[in-house]
């Protein structure tokens, strides 16, 4: 028998509950043994719930009960998720988590205290929701170095710039109907501006250098300033405009990871990747590109991810090698300004494109729109450019 | 130091020596010791290879040295790949392979020997090269029941149907373009007829159910009958030809698998998987639909695939559930005939298109096309048709 402690009874952590008692006989077949929930701590009772008399107030009794091999940690944030977290490494448990922010900003910390303690700190479900990409990472690409990465990582922008494309919708119907459907917070900051997909990213430029790339050295560019005029000239150029995270390896192991929005083109595979779903495009030096796919977040498909992971943690009681990352810093990465690109620029009042550019924007229209037929580094674009006529660059994915 | 030999140093062998050589550093920092290529048996010596002086002809050396840890059979076939593979098991090594003849049909009786010897037999190359699709199968979807997978996966006739729609070739011209690029055998029937696809399903529903679906009860079909026309009313339809291969479990948990053309809506994802790429659809009913994607050949990709087989091997010593399967039978599978969808029908001399059809051809056409409005089993659709005018029908996937 295997016990398992849920901390947080949100969405997350409710579908957790939900999957373990829904898949039972599948996964006691699995595992040889049963996966139960033993308890549910959260501030609220949950009278109406089927798991209500297991629901418990105080962390401590998680902490001290001997038989709780496996904690989840569904609580979000960085704050009371961190010291509950901490607490059950220390006490010899296993935590699993879907908290992208936690691990993004307290991995190192959190990872060190598992290894020392001869526990797992699993994460499958920050990142991309229910899709397989963390452990494919870490197993299925075990003998590849890993050269680059890039994906739609937010499902809720993704769902926004669909709406734009393929309805007509401005950024800001586009946001509003997806607040609607539940699909956006009250307070979206987090996915429009890009932060989101940050802390994705730095958790899969982690895991390929096994160095912690943190949020801090990430530049990220949120989706706010893309106008229907954007979505209209990309299609000119057979292209989709996608917020994208990511990573690049060079020759000496230095990384840059960063958050923006890019073009794609249309008959690519990311480009048909639409509504909520995420993609993660994965280049390794012997497989070449593999890509996952799927519902970014949700709650099931969350919670599978999450159950996934207890059952690897429940099966690991010793340690290995985990395929993780230690501490990273300004030595482990190289500046944005050093990746060149082709780039897709709107601009006003300006008299001429520049030579060596293909115009996207007719005489009627009211600004102008071009690609660069070049990569360039943004230096070199803005040089180009007279300075701050450009509205909008954006880089071409190639 | 792990110690592994290779069998058979074709391209897949060679292609696992090189990853292991060139990824030296990386996998023994992976592993926490050096993996070492300490024989390649095969008929022929190599004496310009840098594995030249590991070259050894008799099987009887790896299966009676200690130090071997971990077998490779890159050999094909199931002849002396079979009696290879359980000579090894027997002596207690763990097998990996790419070989998906060998598992589709004697993969009851391999997985057997290698669980009596504690051992494992790991054929994550076998299916989508190397695309990760096995292992995040089996232990990133353990807390889903598996319900339906369709996929691309077999490269060779996708890189046909591609040209056929792209480039407006006929079949038999993409096919000798597919031969000259070595993309397609000189002998291309296991690829056009179906059947390596067709082994491919066998593994992936067999895992799915955990009962051997066997090739003889996957009603198979290839890609020769498709012509340039099919091509053009699919488009007309808004959808693209693509050969897939397909398992549903209904709900008593018997399973149909098949192989067939089938017709895909254009902005459905598997639309976008173009030449020699492979994409796996996996539904499972706590993730939903996830997808996995990337070079389903080629040397490297399916090294990739079995190096990072050959360090799960040797990790885990120790026996494990194994998530593969038992023996299968005629009562593990249901009929085709059951499974209904809509129809795209191409016929002959028809005076009049049924009723309830959406008519693709015109008037100048010299065949009628149309489609199906309601979703038929074979039989119903066949039931409305003059006997002996359908020259083609294939399924919608909607």
């Amino acid at each position: 028998m295997i016990n398992v402690a849920i901390l947080g009874f949100g969405t997350v952590g409710s579908g957790v509950a939900e999957v373990i008692y829904n898949n039972k006989a599948l996964i006691a077949d699995y595992m040889g043994e049963e996966v139960a929930l033993k308890y549910v701590l959260d501030v609220h009772d949950f009278p109406d719930s089927i798991f209500a008399d297991r629901v418990i107030h105080d962390f401590s009794i998680i902490e001290q009960d001997p038989e709780v091999d496996v904690v989840v940690e569904t609580i979000g944030g960085a704050r009371i998720a961190l010291e509950f977290t901490r607490r059950a490494l220390m006490a010899g448990k296993s935590v699993v988590t879907s908290n992208k922010e936690l691990v993004a900003t307290h991995g190192v910390e959190l990872m060190k205290i598992a290894e020392e303690k001869q526990v797992s700190y699993l994460f499958e479900a920050s990142v991309g929701g229910g899709i397989p990409v963390i452990r494919p990472m870490c197993q299925c690409l075990a003998a590849n170095r890993i050269e680059e990465i890039y994906g739609i990582l937010n499902g809720t922008t993704n769902y926004i710039l669909t709406r734009m494309i393929r309805a007509g919708l401005s950024f800001e119907d586009a946001l509003k109907e997806a607040q609607q459907k539940g699909y956006a917070e009250q307070d979206p900051t987090a996915d429009i501006e890009g932060a989101d997909a940050c802390r994705k990213i730095c958790i899969l430029a982690s895991l390929a250098v096994g160095r912690h790339i943190a949020p801090e050295y990430i530049p990220t560019e949120g989706i706010t300033g893309i106008t229907l005029q954007d979505v209209d000239f990309a299609k000119r150029a057979g292209m989709k405009i996608k917020l994208l995270g990511r990573m690049i390896r060079r020759e000496d192991d230095k990384v840059c990871a960063y958050v923006a929005p890019h073009l794609v083109a249309e008959d690519a595979p990311l480009a048909n990747v639409v509504d909520v779903f995420n993609a993660i495009n994965v280049r390794g030096n012997a497989v070449g590109d593999v890509m996952f796919y799927g519902q970014g977040a949700g709650k099931m498909a969350t919670a599978s991810a999450v159950v996934a992971d207890i059952l690897d943690a429940a099966k690991r009681k010793q340690s290995r090698k985990r395929c993780f990352w230690t501490e990273g810093g300004a030595d482990a990465v190289y500046s944005l300004s050093e990746v060149k690109s082709r780039w897709y620029v709107r601009a006003s009042d300006l008299a001429e494109v520049p030579a060596g550019c293909t115009v996207l924007s007719k005489e009627t229209d009211s600004t102008v729109a071009f690609l660069t037929e070049d990569a360039l580094s943004e230096q070199e674009l803005l040089a180009k450019l007279p300075q701050g006529l450009a509205q909008v660059h954006y880089r071409v994915l190639d």
